[in-house]
């Protein structure tokens, strides 16, 4: 951030009083521009058929990580739920009608100012299709996940969380938990 | 948003291409000004003694609502996770130490762009005090709780959850569950 978004005038980062961090703050009229995290919501669209159960992955069109696979997710809007933002980018992403459930997972990415949150969901029919940030949807067992063209660490925690409380389930019966988690970027080495 | 916060021209609020809704584009270089949900993280401090479980809320010194009972809460910060802004707020706010536990309640607020989190939390002392944002931070029990007087609707419901939580596991046993809701706002009245 360069100038201010009210009046055009150059911003300073300082430290306003009665605060204890820097914002940028206008030079002329005084505004302070907060700066704050973005929540990133997703589904975890389920296909269960003759005993096996398979998730609706996307692969993306659209930098960062083109071509590795992703859940449907993506920033979540003003003026929607966080329920509407996950049944929303299902739709846009993989052109795929679900049935929402619970809140699954909530995952923490402090260094990116993000944190991303993922739904249980039942695939309504098989009628998908990539959108135009995908470049194809398609349905994984757990056996078939490409676990290394995963495209975020989310994702792949999200779906090992998946599986595990899945495999549970089937020996233990019981319900899916609610897990989360915090992705912290490892320290850069010394030097 | 009237200017580029990039390059200070001015920006007109239209839809842009592979996009489905307004965003504040600059006229001149072409950025997107995307606009996201905020996330208010805060805690539920108790404080059990005698039988009796207390909760810890805080009178607000700032507008909007103030003079009236808040639990310690606050706009996430980037850098941080939502456990991290859970324990910042409450020792910014209620001036609080506590140990953290799971999550317990997420309210969406989609009129006023925001995503409300609740915290359990255990009081290690008694040594609050209020800090800038509060007036007075005192411990209530569920008969002294002042209804009339709760801040903001989603504090009231987590309140009702808590409490509500509370008196099943005094009866029956079990946990605390997780509690989600929408607070959509009364559309206005025709005409």
């Amino acid at each position: 951030m360069k100038f201010c978004s009210e009046c055009a005038h150059p911003v300073s980062l300082i430290i306003p009083p009665d605060d204890n961090r820097p914002r940028f703050v206008c030079n002329q009229c005084g505004v302070i521009h907060y700066q704050n995290p973005k929540m990133v919501i997703g589904s975890i669209p389920l296909w269960k058929h003759d005993d096996e159960t398979r998730v609706l992955l996307c692969r993306r069109a659209i930098e960062p990580r083109r071509g590795y696979w992703t859940l449907p997710a993506g920033f979540m809007e003003n003026n929607e739920t966080t329920a509407d933002a996950a049944v929303r980018e299902t739709s846009e992403e993989a052109g795929a009608r679900i049935e929402l459930h619970q809140l699954f997972s909530m995952l923490n990415v402090p260094h990116v100012h993000q944190v991303h949150m993922f739904y249980m969901a039942t695939l309504l029919d098989l009628e998908y299709q990539a959108g135009i940030e995908s470049l194809e949807v398609k349905l994984f067992t757990e056996a078939e996940i490409p676990w290394d063209d995963i495209a975020f660490p989310t994702i792949a925690h999200t779906l090992k969380f998946l599986f595990s409380d899945l495999d549970r389930i089937r020996k233990e019966g019981g319900s899916f938990n609610f897990h989360t988690l915090d992705i912290v970027k490892p320290m850069r080495a010394p030097g």
